[in-house]
C-alpha cells in the first residue's frame, strides 16, 4: 500500500512516530526520485523539529543501508571491525590505528570520507602520499583484505545512495543538526561495510560539530543504541576537541605526524586518543578480554615496528610510495614557512588554542574544502610548536605557518591571531577522553 | 547584504523571528529561483512548526503581494470593497453578494480562484454560463468596474507570483496548515487588487478548512489583524460549515440558486450569510453607518430588481448569456437526475448533513476537481430536498442528485449515505453567523 510522500510528512509535522513502512517508503523514495526534493527537505525538517524515536531511527538507518549494495566480507576469518570519528581538527587516528589494530589481528576494512569546511578528510590525507589511490576495485579491496588485513578507500557511488542524496540536501537546507538523521547517515555507512563490530569516537568542544559534552554524550548513546539494535557490538568513546588533536594539520603534515606515531614518536595526546580507540577495537573483536592486554599488544605492535610496517604495506598495496616513510621530504612540502609569535612581553601560558579557527585558518591556506568542489593543496598546513599548558617566552614562535602565497599567509594570520590564548597562570588541563559508552 | 537561504531556514529553525529582510529575501528568492524548492519547503516546514510574529506576517503577506503586479484603481471613486471566504461547499454567495454591494452603491473589484478538493470555486461557477468569461484585459476590466462597478474576474499571472509558487509547493508538502501562511497567501492575493477595504468569511466546521470554532476565530483575528496592520479597514464574519449553504452543489444549480435569491427567492440560510457579508461591505465601505441601515438597503436592492439587474448586466459584459436569467433550461443540465432517500421506517429528524461529504460527493459526479488538471462538468450536482431540522417521511428523498453515468452516481450514493444522519427529535439548530471581528 502506496502512502502519499505529503501522509508521510504530515505524520511527522504532527509530532507521531513514523512506521516502518512510511520511513522505507521515504528512503526509497528519496533514491527513485519518486519522493522529490522539496518533499524530502520539509520531511526532514519536520524530523530536525519533532524528533525521531530510537526504533524509527534503527528504520531510517536500515533502509538508507540498503539502499544500495552492501559489502559482505564471509572470505574474511578475522574479526572485521572499524573506526568512525564525528570529526575534529588534526584527527589523523584513522592513519596510525588501522595499521596498529591489524597488526594486532584484526581486519579494519575502512571506508572514509573528504573533508568539509574546517575538519580534514581521511581520504585527502592519505592522497598526500605521492601515488596512493582510495580507488579500489572490488576484487583488490577484497584481496588487500585478505593479504595485509586492512584497507582504506572511499565509499563507491553504489553504497549508500540515499546518504549521499540526503546529505547533499540537509547541507543546504539547515537540517544537518539532529541526532537521528546524523545517527543514520553515520550508521548506514559503516554497517554497509560488512564489519562485525564498530568503535565510535564522539568528538565535542570548539573544533567538533558536537558544541558541549551533553550534547556530544546524547549522540554517542544514540549511536551505540541504534548500531546494536542492529545487531553490531558497538561501543563510543566521548572526547574532548577543544585545541587541534596532536601537532600538525594539513595533509602532508599530518601524514608525516602518522608515521612518528607508528615509529612510537608521536605526540601524547594523539597516541592517547588512538590507543584507547584501538583498544576498544581489539576488545570488541574478541581478541583481548581486558583493557590491560589490549594496551600491551597495542604497546608492542608500535615497540616491535609491526604497525610501521603495516603502514608501509599499505601504502604499497594501494599504489603509493612507501620511501615518503623514511624520507618525509618525498611527500608535498612548501616552499616557505613562517613561524607566528603573540606580543606577549612577559612569559605566559597557552591557555586556549581554538581548534575551529586552527581548521579555519588551515582551510584558508588550502588544506580543506570551503566547498564540495574546492581543490586541495596537500603541501600547506600549520605546525603548532606549542600545546595547551605549554610556556611562551616574549617572542617565542606558536605555530609555523606551511604556505604558498602571501594572500592565504596573511588570512590564515588574522585567523590565527584570534585562535590563540595566553594566560598568566598555568590553565587547567582538561582529560581528552571523557567517557565510554557501550550497549 | 545578502543572507544565505541556509542561515534564514536555520533562525527559524530555532524558533528565532525572521527579520523583514530574512524574509523579503525569501519571497523575492522564491520567485526568483534562488531560494531553492527544497530550501522553501524546508523553511516553510519550520514555519508551520515554530510559526511567525504578527509582524513577520504581515512582512510575508507585503512580499508576497509585492511580488507581481499590484493593481490601482485611482479612476474610481466609489469605495472599493470586496470580500474572500475561506471556502466551503454551497458557498455561492460571492454571485449573490457582487451585483448586490454593486446596487447598493460599492465597486466589487473581485478577483477569485478556482476550487480545488470538496470546495468550489466561483469562476467554475460563473462559468456554468455559456460565454461567460473570467479573463479581462486590464482595460476591459477597469472599464467595466466604471460603468457597472463590478467584475469577477481571475488573477493574472503576473500578479503575486510568490503565492502561486508557494501554494503549489505547501500542498504537496504537508505545510498548508499553518495560520501565518494561510493569512499570507489570501491577503497577498487580496490586498494587489486595489481595494480600500475587506470583508473576510472565515468558514469552520466539517466543511470548513477549519474545523473548529476556536481555529476559525484564530484565523480570523490574525486576518484582521494583519490587514488592519496593512492600513486595509477589515471586518471578518465567523460563520459555521457543517452542512451546506444553500441548497445547491454544483455549477450550474448554483448559478440558478444566486439568481433565485437575486430574485428574492433565495434559501433562508444563504440570504442570511449574504446579508451578513454585504451589510459589513456597506459599512467598511463608509456607505453606512448602522447594521440596520445596510440591511434595509440590501432588502431594497432585492425587492426593487436592482441586484437581478446588476448581475444581468455582469453577465451580459463579461460574454455570458443573459437569458439564462429568465430561462435555467439554457444552462448546463444532465439527461438524467436520481432521488436519493434513506430506509428510515418511522419519520425522522435530520439532524446532519456533513458538508465535506456533500462536498466530495458532488466531486465524484465531476462538479469539482480532484487534481488541478481536472475537467470539470457544470451540468452535474446535488440538490438539497431537506436541511438539518427538516422531517423525513419514511421514503422520502433527501437529495436530488444529477448525474451523467451510473459509476460516479453510485460513487456519490455512497457517499452521501454516510453524510446523512436522522435522528428522533428535532435537532438544536445553531446560529449560522457566530461572530464579528474587527479591528
Amino acid at each position: 500500500m502506496k502512502i502519499m510522500p505529503q501522509e508521510i510528512i504530515a505524520h511527522k509535522r504532527d509530532g507521531f512516530a513514523l512506521t516502518r513502512e512510511e520511513v522505507q517508503q521515504f528512503v526509497a523514495g528519496v533514491v527513485s526520485g519518486e519522493f522529490k526534493d522539496y518533499q524530502a527537505s520539509a520531511l526532514l525538517m519536520a524530523i530536525v523539529l519533532k524528533g525521531m524515536t530510537p526504533q524509527e531511527t534503527g528504520w531510517l538507518t536500515e533502509a538508507m543501508m540498503r539502499s544500495g549494495r552492501i559489502v559482505e566480507l564471509p572470505e574474511i576469518t578475522r574479526p572485521k571491525v572499524d573506526k568512525h570519528s564525528t570529526g575534529g581538527v588534526g584527527d589523523k587516528v584513522s592513519l596510525i590505528l588501522a595499521p596498529l589494530a591489524a597488526a594486532c589481528g584484526l581486519c579494519v576494512p575502512m571506508m572514509s570520507g573528504r573533508g568539509l569546511g574546517h575538519t580534514g578528510g581521511t581520504l585527502d590525507k592519505l592522497e598526500a602520499i605521492p601515488g596512493f589511490s582510495t580507488e579500489l576495485s572490488d576484487a583488490a579491496y577484497r584481496k588487500q583484505l585478505l593479504s595485509i588485513h586492512q584497507a582504506m578507500i572511499g565509499q563507491s557511488a553504489d553504497m549508500v545512495p540515499a546518504d549521499r542524496k540526503l546529505y547533499a540536501l540537509r547541507d543546504v537546507t539547515a537540517t544537518v543538526e539532529s541526532i537521528p538523521l546524523i545517527c543514520g547517515s553515520i550508521l548506514s555507512k559503516k554497517l554497509a561495510e560488512g564489519i562485525d563490530a564498530l568503535v565510535l569516537d564522539v568528538k565535542f568542544g570548539r573544533g567538533a560539530f558536537m558544541q558541549t559534552e551533553a550534547d556530544g554524550r546524547r549522540l554517542a548513546e544514540s549511536l551505540v543504541a541504534i548500531s546494536a539494535s542492529m545487531g553490531k557490538p558497538t561501543s563510543a568513546l566521548l572526547t574532548r576537541m577543544e585545541q587541534p588533536l596532536g601537532r600538525m594539520i594539513g595533509n602532508s603534515l599530518e601524514v608525516i605526524e602518522s608515521i612518528d606515531c607508528l615509529r612510537g614518536e608521536g605526540p601524547a595526546d594523539l597516541m592517547e586518543v588512538t590507543y584507547a580507540l584501538c583498544a576498544e577495537m581489539l576488545i570488541l573483536g574478541g581478541l583481548h578480554t581486558s583493557q590491560e592486554s589490549a594496551m600491551a599488544a597495542l604497546h608492542e605492535a608500535i615497540q616491535s615496528g609491526a604497525a610501521l610496517a603495516g603502514f608501509r604495506a599499505l601504502v604499497a598495496e594501494q599504489g603509493g610510495d612507501p620511501a615518503v616513510i623514511d624520507d618525509y621530504s618525498r611527500l608535498p612540502q612548501t616552499e616557505q614557512h613562517k613561524d607566528f609569535s603573540l606580543a606577549n612581553e612577559t612569559p605566559k601560558y597557552v591557555s586556549g588554542l581554538d581548534a575551529r579557527r586552527f581548521g579555519e585558518a588551515a582551510c584558508m591556506l588550502g588544506a580543506g574544502r570551503v566547498s564540495t568542489d574546492s581543490v586541495i593543496d596537500p603541501a600547506v598546513g600549520l605546525e603548532l610548536l606549542k600545546k595547551i599548558g605549554d610556556l611562551v617566552q616574549p617572542g617565542e614562535p606558536i605555530v609555523r605557518i606551511h604556505y604558498q602565497d602571501t594572500d592565504s599567509l596573511e588570512a590564515a594570520e588574522a585567523r590565527l591571531s584570534k585562535a590563540i590564548e595566553l594566560s598568566e597562570s598555568a590553565p587547567e588541563v582538561l582529560p581528552l577522553v571523557v567517557d565510554r559508552i557501550s550497549h
